[in-house]
């Protein structure tokens, strides 16, 4: 029987880890997730996430696993695989998960921040295929980005480039962890979206949501807000339309930095964006310049929660595919 | 005798026309320049144009025109030539300058967005050479940017790329030619610096610049508020480190965009920009992301003025070279 080629495609993010055997084509094979367990360091997650993928192979007959593409959450060196500063993963730091795991594995492995690859995944398998420029705005607990550039991943100098929730919106902002000021991700982000409310709950306003957590302004989350501004609540909306219009400022700064083809809105929040995808669209343009030939379709993620993982395999393909055409 | 063969490059500007004789290294072998008179239209400005090219011609022995390439202050459609709603030149929207000279001269013509052009310039004859990822940000009565990325001048999907003037810095700024708000332009070109001196100074607020433009408020300019800082005036003072902290938030934002290897700033108010270079580099650094890896140097211009003209033959340059190689 012949064998079938494939490579591991990994997203790792704060609260869980996942893993696909992902054909050539794009087709998912397999596919399973395990927690990350953040605090019990980067050797042991890697370990468990090795005896992950072994069990996924091995219910498949005839599939043989040839590289690893793994997506991440945080600043990466895509040259040496060291992780920097994750903010969600701080024990981390300076940490090679690609190669560890690819040395549990003995395969070759390579990464890439996974908003990026999201972009990266829309272009080679989503909605961005046929376009030759365009910008992912990652819309999650975070606020990631990436950008395809005349057909390519754009990396920038440095690898870092499309760190599109660190646009500063409001120089008057508060302070990010970053060590901005004001930045998209502190505006419009899920975490976002529940500091703000939380601290207008604390306050004194009278808001719905306060009852949806039984008090617990702790449990505030962007579909809360969401469930809540559903209910006709002041205050869920007036927070929600905020990010939307912090979101249509971040999105007219891309269109006049870098005149895309096309604006993709991805992320975990953004499957609520029905809601507000309206009004970040007027935000847009309000603040984009009126050269009416520079607007540009902002559309959703076809690949969903998929569009990281899949953006890992599609780097894994050719990555592999260079070094044979390099041999 | 043998001849040399250059191309005659250009840059249209708002008040005045510039020419120049380039050859293939860059050598300006002649120059000359006339006012634009934009009133008067653009057929007329264009045959005073080839007129003053044909003389300068003429003052060369063995010097043969190939080529032409403009750089213009605006939106131009590097595809068609057409311009669209420059600006500085209000009456040559739609109109196409570039194939008009071109006809003028019985020379193949081709156009770009002089900002554009200018961080092209640097690219292949200035500070950015040797590099592969760079912005410029040129600031003069207006803000304008290009991007240099993976070695090549990105225009994005339309050609417009690069406006780095009209990224969102104040969303509660005032409104923008352009038809967004708070845009860079607004708050720390030429033209805003001016307009806020101005509106400090009509509200009653002491300063020698009143003195200096013996009290006709219109007559202040860049130049005028850098001469009162320098004798210690608050208010000019305070209008330019303004500014300075402005272009830092831009510089932020091009940094977490793109990641470049260099931001370069150029332009006719750049020539002052001494005196806030360390103010404009200090609120970049508050406002970029602290991965101490993505600082990049923030370095003027080394072509100055001609950084459009030279960046407009060196576009000449290599249109007729792959035009040969297509051959």
């Amino acid at each position: 029987m012949p064998s079938q080629e494939v490579v591991l495609a990994i997203d790792i993010g704060g609260t869980k880890m996942r893993g696909a055997l992902v054909s050539r084509a794009g087709d998912v094979l397999n596919r399973g997730e395990i927690p990350t367990r953040a605090t019990d360091g980067e050797p042991a997650a890697m370990k468990r996430l090795a005896d992950l993928l072994c069990g996924m192979n091995d219910e498949l007959v005839g599939v043989v696993p040839i590289g690893i593409g793994m997506a991440i959450a945080g600043t990466v060196d895509p040259e040496t695989g060291l992780f920097y500063k994750p903010p969600n993963l701080p024990t981390w730091h300076d940490t090679t998960p690609s190669l560890d795991l690819g040395a549990h594995l003995g395969l070759p492995a390579w990464v890439y921040n996974d908003a990026s690859l999201a972009a990266f995944g829309e272009y080679v398998f989503g909605i961005g295929s046929g376009t030759e420029n365009f910008a992912m705005i990652t819309l999650g607990t975070g606020i990631g980005g990436g950008l395809v550039l005349n057909g390519q991943l754009y990396g920038g100098y440095r690898g870092y480039a499309g760190e599109i929730g660190h646009l500063v919106v409001d120089s008057t902002g508060p302070q990010c962890a970053c060590g901005g000021r004001g930045c998209l991700e502190m505006m419009a982000s899920g975490t976002a979206m529940s500091r703000i409310a939380r601290e207008r709950l604390a306050a004194g306003e009278p808001s719905l949501v306060r009852k949806l957590v039984r008090g617990d302004l702790n449990k505030i989350q962007a579909e809360i807000l969401v469930k809540a501004e559903g209910e006709g609540d002041q205050l869920a909306g007036d927070v929600l339309r905020g990010a939307a219009d912090y979101m249509g400022i971040g999105v007219a700064t891309i269109r006049s930095a870098l005149d895309p083809e096309l604006i993709v809105i991805g992320g975990g929040v953004s499957r609520n964006l029905h809601l507000f995808f309206p009004r970040l669209v007027a935000s847009a343009k309000t603040h984009a310049m009126n050269v009416d030939k520079m607007l540009c379709p902002i559309v959703p993620t076809v690949l969903g929660d998929d569009a990281g993982l899949l953006g890992a395999a599609a780097m894994a393909w050719e990555k592999l595919e260079s070094q044979t055409n390099g041999n």
